[in-house]
Parts: C-alpha cells; structure tokens; sequence
C-alpha cells in the first residue's frame, strides 16, 4: 500500500467547512469575518502518552479529544485539523480502528480534518487544530481577578486511576477497587470527552480557563501565575468518583487527585455575581460544576511558594505538603 | 529542566503577527479580510529524513523549510508556525542549534512560532505552517491545461546526490564527485531554500504548481493527474548541476534527478503567452527557471500508464522505462 493510497483510504473524507482539503501541497479555508484564528498542537507518542498495544480506536479518538479540550479552554469553536503520524510499519486493521476513533471524535466535534502528513518511524501522533474565536472573546489564563471563584467540572482523577491500573495489574487487588470504578477510570483515560460545548458557553462568563491535562495543580497554577493571584484549595472539596473520595488519606490517591493528569476537564475562574448563571449552566448542559475556592493574592501564611503561583492545598485543616504538582516530560 | 522552562528558553521569541503567542492553551491570529488561511504540516523523523547524528542546526533550518516550500507552492505568504517536538533527552546544546536553525529560518521567511508541544520519545519533530492567500488566488495542482508550458525553478538532483554521498563514504572515490559539487550536493540537502519570493509571483501566472519533495517524476505526476494532462520530458532538459549532466548515462544518477526529491524547487505549469513575463522574473529574483517540457493530452502512444499521470521520459530519443518515480514511506 502506497502513502498515497493509504492517506486516500483511511484518511480523506468529505469536508464540512473547508474550500480546499486533503490532496494539494496545502489546505484551504476561510476564517469568518470578525473571528480570530485559534491554533493549538499536540504530539502523542506511543509509550509516553499511550501504551503502544492500546486500543487503536482510543488512540485515535483521543489524539483528536486532546486538542479539542484545548479549543475548549479558550472558548473556541474547533473546525479544522491537522494529522502527521509516522508509523513503524502498514498495519492496515490497525490504520482502520485508528482512523474510525479519530473521525468519530471528528464527527461529534465537527470537525475537518484538512491535511496531514504519514511518515515511517516510531509510532508518533501529532495533530494541530485550528477553530475560531469573536475577536477579543478568548478566555485566556491571565484574567483571573483576586477574589474570583474556582471552578472545575465533572470528576478529577479517575484518568490517574485508571492508568495506574493499568500500568499495574496486580494494584487492582492491592487497592481493592470495585469493577465499575476501574471500568469508568479506564474509560476516562482512554476516551476523554473534552468540554467543547462548556468552553463555548464560558466565553461570556470565566475570566480565566485551562484544560486540566498536566494535572489539576500544574494546571490550575498556570491560571494564577499567568493572573497573578494565589489559591488555598480544600483537598476534599476537589470533585472525584467515591472510590477517590473515600481513599484520600493515601497520599498515592491525593496524587491522582491534584497531579495525575489527563482529566480533560475544564478548570476556570468566574466572579460571584456569576454563580447563578454557572448553575443554571450546569443543569442545561448536565455537566457537574464545582465552585472549590477562591482566588487571593499571591502572598499567603503558609504560601508552599511553587514556581506556578501561590498555591496551598489544605486536607484535614492541615497544609498538605504538596511532592509533586503535575507530569513534566523533562523535570 | 523543565518542559515549561526548556520552551521559555528555545522557543519562545517576540511575535511579528500574532495577537497570543506560545503560553495558553491555543494561540491566537488574525486571518486578514480577504484572505483564504492556507494550511500544511510535515513531519521529520531522525533516520527516516534525516540522519539522528546531523548537524542540529541544520535540522531546525530543514523543519520549517520544508513547510515553508509548502505555502511557495501554493503562492501563499507563510505567517505562523506551530513546532511538536519529541525528545529522547533534554540535550541543551542540540536544543540551542536546533532552535537557532528553526528561528533562522523563521526570521528570513518572517514567521512566527506561535505554539507548540514538547514531549519526550524518539526524535520527532512536527511541523504545522498557517499562511495566507487572497481568496480564490491559490495555485492549486489542478489548474494545468493541455499545451501549457512545464517550468522548473533551480537545479534538481543535487540532495539525493549528497544524501548518495553522506549514506556510501565510498561513493565519493567511486563517483568521482570533485569536492565543491559534493559540498554543494550536501548543502542542497541540509539547507534547502524553499522559493518563498517565486511562490507569490506565480499567483498571477502559473496555472498549477508543485514544490518537488517526493522526486520530480511523482510530483509532476501529482500535478498531470490532478490536471487530467500528460507530459512528455526530455532527461536531457532538466536542470541539473554540470556533475549530474555529465553522468546522465548512469541509472542512478537518472534516479537522483528523476526521483531523489528533497529539491524544494517549484515545479509549475503556464501558458506559453507567459513565457516573457517568466523570463523577466527568472532575472528579477535571479532564479533559474527552465522550461523543459509542455503538457500534452493524457494518453501518448508511448505512454507508460503510471499512476500518477501519463508521463513519460526520454533519454536520446528512446523511452526511458522507469522504475522509481520518488519517495514512498510505504511502497
């Protein structure tokens, strides 16, 4: 099977919002009169950010989620993506579930996929989105006000959870979780469902997002370093599933929680006078909203002083000393 | 070092044209009214392109060149930039060269870097480049008519003849390469000039255009089938350093011209009412453009079918039958 044959077959379908797509040196398409472009990238490598014998259809879906959560955190509409993927060999039942995972992501999300590249090498997915923006209505992570809520949405570390089931056969006994709970915390690694339809919404409303990917501290310590305010959080007042909830004196288990990463879930600031319009958000798009502090100045008392803002994290009414913060591929 | 740290120290540089660069979740531009956003990615993978031991340097130049030649044959204005890179190891002194070689590039072809990802994982580096194009004025592949003329920018060959070169030590001795057409070769293949400038030109006057990456023969035939036209090429015409000419007899070195690619020169069709016009640019950049051929219908009493177009070779006189048209991850 050609390159060409292989772009053709597993690749190209029809185009929704696009002049010109896969097949010429370059892509064509029109960004809409008052609209900023919105560009984002991301790289997933096999053994890194998949076990490379995973499911293909997970590999695919999630190589799209992942950068549609980060159209999601800037209030952006996604339309339009790119595809390099180097591969070590043509392994066509392989191509078809990757491709089937990647479009159904596509089709939920709508969006194009407009051109790519397909390369030998070690297994290696990297995709760049682009979507659009009213020009000036980006949620950025510099707009924080001292003084703002915090909220998050759905659950945080069940992905964590999950991966480390999975990376661990026998710690499925040793922690002694119930099926269903391994099950939605598999499911929550392997097929995330980014908040595009949330991010939208937030545009008139946050004052700060990020997409919780590194972990919930490293993340949520982008927003207020970026917006120079700091954040006592209660440990117990994150949002997690049960089986999280009622293992929090395990500090592996905190870890999941605050630094585990690959949630997905959106994490942004809102003034109070906001409240009402964030819960009745929460009902018409059924999605669970946590208000879990508020932001203030950077300097506190017991400031643990992190590199990525102010940032506390209390359980118990004591300070948690915090070890580690989020995923660093190089620290 | 920090991920965060190692992008603030390699990739980060003041932005031309970006209203939110590297730093959020997305960046974000400003598409201009008007104008189509033009759109490609390519993916460089260490000893699939180029070799894991090369000069770091040279390997950032290439990244984005090659991107870069994209957007020239599309006659669009490269703007942006997105880089995903994987990383065996944080190595600072590769990472200064590779991003001195990417951000050299960048500033003489005026492009922002306005995101990207770093990971870690065998060398990997993808690139996404964003351009942009009067709307309806790309030079797409499919615009050539029957009895246009056929151009050629530069000289092709001379990268597959330094890649020839840097994979056989030997060949230098058994080729009798003399030592300024091999250090030529090898700075044609390591520091391609993609013909940015040639590129915009041709929006008013080529009627299809091509970079030629793949080899000459599969990138024409890209624009022939596109094109549903046929061309019958003299070897004898194409333009070439006087060390590949000379050796014209040797298959190989028919295979260097024919098929080696990674020349990055424009491979474009016109009218023969252009041919003035073409000449006058050809002085004003100081770009040799060579006109070796005319497309002609698709099916030629020589015709050797490919699948890329009805395109054939002669060498004095007599049909060449060719066995390698270009490069092919997969075939």
């Amino acid at each position: 099977m050609s390159e060409f044959n292989l772009i053709q077959k597993y690749f190209t379908r029809l185009m929704r919002h696009t002049d010109l797509g896969v097949g010429d040196d370059a892509a064509l398409v029109k960004v809409a009169d008052g609209m900023q472009l919105v560009v984002s990238t991301d790289m997933s490598v096999a053994d890194t950010h998949f076990f490379h014998d995973a499911v293909p259809y997970d590999i695919g879906w999630k190589s799209l989620a992942v950068n549609v959560s980060d159209m999601a955190a800037m209030g952006a509409q996604a339309k339009w993506a790119t595809l390099a993927i180097a591969l070590p060999e043509v392994n066509e039942n392989w191509l078809a579930e990757y491709s089937r995972g990647f479009f159904a992501c596509a089709d939920v999300f709508n969006i194009d996929l407009i051109g790519g590249d397909t390369t030998r090498g070690p297994l290696n997915i990297s995709v760049t989105i682009m979507g659009e923006v009213p020009i000036g209505k980006a949620i950025r992570r510099s707009g924080a006000q001292v003084g703002d809520d915090i909220w998050v949405s759905g659950t945080l570390g069940s992905a964590a959870l999950g991966l480390a089931c999975l990376q661990n056969n026998t710690l499925q006994d040793k922690i002694g979780i119930e099926n269903d709970a391994l099950q939605a915390s598999i499911h929550a690694l392997c097929r995330p469902m980014p908040r595009a339809n949330l991010g939208l919404s937030l545009r008139s409303i946050a004052t700060s997002c990020i997409d919780i990917s590194d972990g919930f501290l490293a993340d949520l310590g982008h927003i207020l370093k970026a917006s120079n305010c700091g954040a006592t959080i209660d440990l117990d007042k994150i949002p997690c599933i049960d089986y999280l909830k009622n293992n929090l004196q395990n500090s592996q288990f905190q870890d999941y929680l605050l630094a585990g990463g690959d949630d997905y879930e959106l994490c942004f600031t809102a003034p109070p006078s906001k409240r009402d319009e964030i819960k009745l958000l929460s009902k018409q798009q059924n999605i669970l909203l946590t208000r879990i502090a508020n932001t203030r100045s950077p300097v506190s008392r017991m400031s643990i002083g992190l590199e990525s803002g102010s940032l506390e994290v209390m359980y118990q009414n004591k300070p948690l000393s915090i070890l580690k913060q989020g995923f660093d591929h190089f620290a």
